[in-house]
């Protein structure tokens, strides 16, 4: 695995910058990548995490901080897409002197870059950063933060829902449908909410008892089953992935139930080619990119001073982007994943081109 | 090799700073290397050199930076140590839209780091470069340039061998001694003229018959001889690389008459170790990058708008810091390149922490 181009040499990543940064006295050993400024500074979250080694830490702030790039343009942001990892244990290795020697190096970029909570880094972390950066969002409330994001993530994965529920059957209403979720973190625990209220039968399932305790007192009409190939071999109309990555896979997809996938989580298709393998089943999928995006609009209007209904109404828009990618897709006959990345890669391209159009004598 | 760790993985490189980047309508792939801003912006050109692999690319940038923040810690700049290098066929790849692509990106670190020429860079590249960013030296002498380095170069390399001589014999005069130079390059060619001018006998070779016509039609008094093994066999006091780096080895060094070694050549110790056997055999060794700063001081003059004569009464200094190297190298009892070390570290960790001493409120 190289930065410019892949283990096999051939194929460029395609990274605008990636940025190698290190304090010895702090231990800092931090990447900062930047995928694409195209659309405008690149936000993506900081992962906190003890890589085996360094070839780990790039393979997975190369392809986080793509993700990104695609995430961000869909949702309609005028942000690129970056990401960063901090190479180490964060419970052995977090200190004042670490994420501040951080911040100085995301300060270093110009804002280039702007920085959030990824796994590992919390919101006391970016106000730590913020010491010495003024490129951090995911901050306290107390400093202008946005709150838990899994409010608006949830919001807008059940618009995308919607969205394909009218591709599907002509009305985005969900009511009579039955949605499996699998996942009852905090995301799953607001979109059974939204769901309810639609009026949609929900079947659920987790790997914690206490998930289970939490659906039993306060949603006692979600039907919970055992595991994951429970729910998906079951009755439903809808699969919602609100867990781990790789839920749709050459295991899942051929005993699947369901005839639309609307999820939370990240990295649903386990590996190319799957997006093609639902296609062929008749099942349409709602990219997991473009209906989870609702947590990065929630914490980037923080760079504006963040706006909690401001925010919704963006996420609100998941809905239309949803629309159109499933119809761009039945249009050229591609998947919806394949459609998603077209339309971001049109947007990165035509909005980003008008750069070209100067507005003062600048660089 | 990694960014963070030598191969081995057990030893960090120590750089602050990596900056991976790329633009792929150009071709550009750059890699910016940022050893040390302790001191002030990173100062280091921008190699530009179709390597077979990134592995080779990251490697000469990491050892070519850590090489210029050592350089310009001890030509008492206050600049730190940085280095670029483009990877690619300068006479292929080599096109406005690249160089100005590079541009951009040394413009992205804010100043942190300076550029220069260097192998496969010329000045007019550096013109073109400095069409996207301030942070340029090198450049033609039209736009503010310092013009042709080997100059300050030469005249620096005199003043250490003066004080190497001093050191040796109780006299900086090389009058009456016999100097051999490897390398009738425009360095070596300007060293020539110092040495005759100071009453020194000089002994030269190199491996270009037109450098042997300049010789003899320029200076008939200088000795020629065949090769770099018919030079350091020779009667010589002073034995001057000039010429490529690893002059320095195990075949040279103990065949060496000389038993004073003060040349212009970059890295001429060929490997870790060749210093002590030039101390256990009585060889009184100038380091390097302290008497060959001359090149960065005259370059570096150009941020405070070039004056020549301020530039060389700063490379003339370089007789008083190898005086002190030497010195501090008696007193402690290690080689002179590990004093010279030792003293850039401690100039770079001295001057460096006054900045804890803050000026205003800023970062």
């Amino acid at each position: 695995m190289g930065v410019f181009s892949t283990a096999g040499g051939t194929e460029p990543t395609g990274h605008e910058q990636v940025v190698f940064c290190s304090d010895q006295q702090s231990g800092l050993r931090a990447i900062i990548a930047i995928y694409s400024t195209a659309l405008g500074p690149a936000l993506g979250g900081t992962r906190f995490y003890p890589y085996a080694n360094e070839e780990d830490a790039i393979h997975d702030v190369l392809e986080l901080s793509r993700g990104m790039a695609y995430k961000n343009a869909m949702a309609g942001l005028d942000l690129g897409g970056g990401k960063a990892v901090i190479w180490g244990d964060p419970d052995r290795d977090k200190s004042e002197p670490l994420l501040r020697a951080y911040g100085r190096f995301v300060e270093s970029l110009g804002g280039r870059y702007y920085t959030a909570c990824d796994v590992g880094t919390y919101v006391q972390d970016m106000d730590m950063v913020a010491r010495e950066t003024r490129f951090v969002t995911g901050r306290s409330e107390a400093h202008g933060g946005a709150g838990d994001s899994s409010v608006l993530t949830a919001y807008g994965v059940f618009q995308g829902m919607r969205a394909a529920a009218e591709h599907r059957w002509g009305s985005p209403s969900l009511a009579g449908r039955r949605v499996g979720i699998a996942g009852l973190g905090k995301v799953g625990k607001h979109l059974t909410r939204h769901l309810l209220s639609d009026g949609a039968q929900v079947v659920a399932t987790d790997v914690s008892q206490r998930a289970f305790e939490w659906a039993r007192e306060t949603y006692p009409q979600v039907d919970l089953v055992d595991d994951v190939t429970a729910l998906i071999t079951s009755d439903i109309d809808v699969y919602a992935p609100c867990a781990l990555g790789g839920a749709l896979n050459d295991d899942t997809v051929p005993v699947l139930r369901a005839t639309v996938v609307a999820g939370a989580a990240n990295n649903q298709l386990a590996h190319p080619g799957v997006e093609k393998l639902l296609d062929e089943r008749g099942v349409l999928y709602a990219p997991d990119y473009v209906i989870n995006s609702g947590g990065v609009i929630q914490v980037a209007d923080e760079i504006e001073g963040f706006n909690f209904e401001r925010a919704k109404l963006r996420a609100g828009k998941i809905y239309d982007t949803t629309r159109q990618i499933l119809l761009l897709a039945q249009e050229e006959g591609v998947p919806p994943a394949v459609a998603a990345d077209r339309m971001a890669d049109r947007r990165m391209a035509e909005v980003g081109r008008l750069r070209t159009i100067r507005l003062r004598h600048e660089r």
